[in-house]
């Protein structure tokens, strides 16, 4: 008998490319040890409220009255709900045609879109137009669909950083596309370096790729370094000599533990540089409720904001999106409350400030503990230079990605177990200690260069202990597959 | 200078062929015509809170507590939340690590997914396996997911029928497929004839189109029939002879306004049938919070499950489902609840009973009431027969799919506009009452016959206006275009 349409040897072959290492193979292998009874610590997705961290206070009595309309009604209402968040929601009701079970224009509301837009005009102090704003379910689906309208096969590439958040390889692989991967520096604190770029370029027109996209992720995943103004200055102006359009996955900018160099926005940017380039560079800019100090994951809320796109494909954009008819409505609230959060003198305000600062602290905290845990460990490396940039690997996002020194037996014996080397190693660790990791290769990295990626969110209390367990671990490993006949730390 | 990257002319090609008119040249009109201040009804899309409809009030009460978990903990709760509604959520948030922030496993939570497969083995009388039940943010992704994971290129067939709700040609188009459509029978209350199924695969067969897949809607959008069993054995039949994946798309299946045929699912069809066939074809099963009496459209809450699929494409799902991480948890809640509302002796059960059937009862008589106005209107016909299924486009769904016969003096007029003109008739009904439909163009339908796609949904107690301005514009229309020498009413 001939296979059937969905036996495995008859489907989309792009659909068999696409890898995503963050819930793949060592996912996998940890979600059965928790069936079989082991304790294990996810530290593979940045899912803040899976490890613990609670809810802001504020957007959830929001959208809980919300969901639940009647309750305004309700004389008592205010026994479990403060008077803003009242408010709060009949305006956002206010602002939809039915309330939260009617889906909204497949753009997102447009009250809820005006909000984002004034958001990014106190950020950048440029104006934004809601009509170029689209909200999505989490930043991913809005980079799949750009990356959609993009691709139109395999000779079209995309430069993508490596290492790179596997969201782009897969969606690229998904779309039948060409990846053309730029190395960030690690010795230079993961540094973003143009001729490296002009590079990748070259070599992908010499094997026929037309070189459409560019995507920066800032501050960075699963690397976490935060671009300067100069280095974006390069990069825009890199993609206006190459004609590329530059997709900005700017989803950590609440994100940074370090004073130095706060988040800019690459839209802030390309406006600052002014004519032709601040007219011309077509820009596409990601952000999201999944992470800052909000970490509402589930909720899959997320926008875009279209820079310099022609209205043309501005309404192919809008039609494709209206094929899955609309954004989940509850998350497009999130949005409106995360750039529109309680103001000083409102009642919730304390507690919103208090308790965003005291996620914001805390992970701050916790990157440094992880940072200096790794480097105490033998053979892992988390930091290369003693500068302003000293924890280079803590200054935004939410992960930590030491570089791991293998010795050369145990690359043999991965090699004998048939696993890349540091699939080797992160699936020792979570057999050992149940820390679930994700390797490095599924980020891409040097040939012959090993790391893990770890998130820096397991609750503050747990970290000595995880830490300890991980220093354990990778001590006993070393001990064990280092050649005692002379092999020496690097 | 070349044209930039997301300049209309170098976009992906797919991306413009998609069409999905439920949301297209008709709506985007009466959004500025709302703009302007015109009223508009919109009832071009399947959005009944928008239309009015109250949400049940239950699974309400179980989502504000499930994003408000601090309210459990309040000794006041029960002020404003029943005891079921709390214990409900309490259970939810027991399935969850994290609450509704955290992101769930990508196929969904397991615990939801298992009340899935709970309530498909009472619905067909066959077991069901929570591993083959993916949750989805809404059906629509989860057939885009599984049309992608079919199709490979252009030279991949997938049988749709015509008409046809416009996701399937417009994700068929984005992906890069055929579609091969397949006619239902309009003077046999939309039925589907196995003869011209066959007619369709031969002749895509001609066009070396290799047909993998085949799309049935029960309850039919836009057209509102309910299969019966003997035809949906049929269909089975064809798709094991001719070894083509079926999807059966059945959000509908709580729309059912008539007790002569109800809802039966094409999974029990396929497990009745026994082996081979039980065990052969493959099947794949959409069902969504959107429709029923549930109408939690904005929401974006489905699920699809999966028959005779091998594991290892199961597997593949499973991993490009984790590029996006996980659908929106509330909508996952909200899923749960309705496979598992609540039952005789809760708290809640008589008002969940009154509500469900206040709602479904009114469906019926809006159907009723739309059918028979459209079939009081000149040259606008609604049904064909007069047996049992007498009123052939109310059975189901949420749509009343009238004929229009257009004069040959409108269809000129159209011409002369530059419009089809079946959008020709409904932009002017739109101009002229506010009404904003869909026409039968975008569905598909036969050359040179015309229809419009209206929803059922306006509230019961405007339905009367409606259908009198609906009926005084066409009258008029028709007036105005037929032939007064002589043209006669079919």
């Amino acid at each position: 008998m001939p296979p059937k349409p969905l036996d495995y040897e008859s489907i989309n072959e792009n659909v068999k490319r696409a890898q995503y290492a963050v819930r793949g193979e060592l996912y996998l292998r940890a979600s059965e040890l928790q069936k079989e009874g082991k304790k294990i610590i996810f530290t593979n997705v940045g899912n803040p409220h899976a490890l613990g961290q609670k809810p802001l206070t504020f957007p959830r009595q929001v959208v809980a009255l919300c969901q639940a309309p009647f309750l305004l009604d309700d004389p008592n209402v205010a026994v479990l709900f403060p008077a803003d968040a009242i408010a709060r929601a009949k305006h956002y009701l206010s602002l939809t045609t039915g309330g939260l079970g009617a889906y909204s224009d497949s753009r997102g509301l447009p009250g809820i879109r005006k909000e984002v837009a004034e958001f990014i005009y106190r950020r950048d102090g440029y104006p934004s137009d809601p009509e170029l704003i689209y909200l999505t379910d989490g930043a991913s689906k809005g980079v799949m669909q750009i990356l959609n309208t993009i691709i139109r096969g395999q000779g079209d590439g995309v430069l993508v950083p490596v290492p790179q958040y596997p969201l782009y390889s897969a969606t690229i692989a998904l779309l039948g596309g060409s990846l053309v991967p730029y190395f960030l520096e690690e010795t230079a604190n993961w540094g973003l370096d143009v001729n490296e770029l002009r590079q990748s370029v070259t070599e992908a027109r010499y094997k026929g790729i037309t070189v459409r996209a560019m995507v920066i992720i800032n501050p960075g995943n699963p690397t976490g370094q935060c671009l300067s103004e100069a280095n974006l200055r390069e990069v825009l102006q890199f993609c206006y000599q190459e004609n590329l359009v530059l997709l900005g996955d700017e989803v950590y900018q609440q994100n940074i533990y370090q004073d130095e160099r706060p988040f800019v926005s690459s839209k802030k940017v390309l406006m600052d540089m002014g004519p032709p380039i601040s007219k011309e560079v077509q820009l596409v800019s990601f952000h999201t409720v999944s992470k800052g100090y909000w970490g509402e994951c589930g909720q899959r809320g997320g926008y875009f904001e279209m820079t310099n796109i022609p209205p043309e494909t501005v309404d192919e954009i809008y039609k494709v999106a209206s094929v899955s008819l609309s954004p989940n409505v509850p998350a497009q609230i999130f949005m409106g409350l995360m750039v529109n959060p309680p103001k000083p003198g409102d009642i919730s305000f304390d507690q919103y400030a208090r308790e965003s600062k005291g996620i914001l602290d805390s992970l701050r905290r916790r990157a440094r503990l992880m940072t200096d845990g790794f480097n105490s460990c033998r053979n892992v490396v988390c930091n290369f230079t003693e500068d302003i940039m000293h924890d280079c690997l803590c200054l935004g996002a939410m992960y930590s990605f030491p570089q791991i020194r293998l010795p050369p037996r145990a690359i043999e014996a991965a090699k004998q177990a048939g696993k890349v080397p540091d699939v080797f190693y992160c699936l020792k660790l979570l057999e050992a200690t149940g820390i679930s990791t994700v390797p490095g290769s599924g980020f891409g990295q040097k040939e012959g260069i090993f790391h893990l990626r770890t998130t820096i969110l397991p609750a503050e209390e747990e970290m000595p202990a995880i830490m300890s367990s991980f220093k354990k671990f990778n001590d006993e490993f070393m001990e064990q597959y280092e050649d005692h006949r002379g092999y020496s730390r690097m």
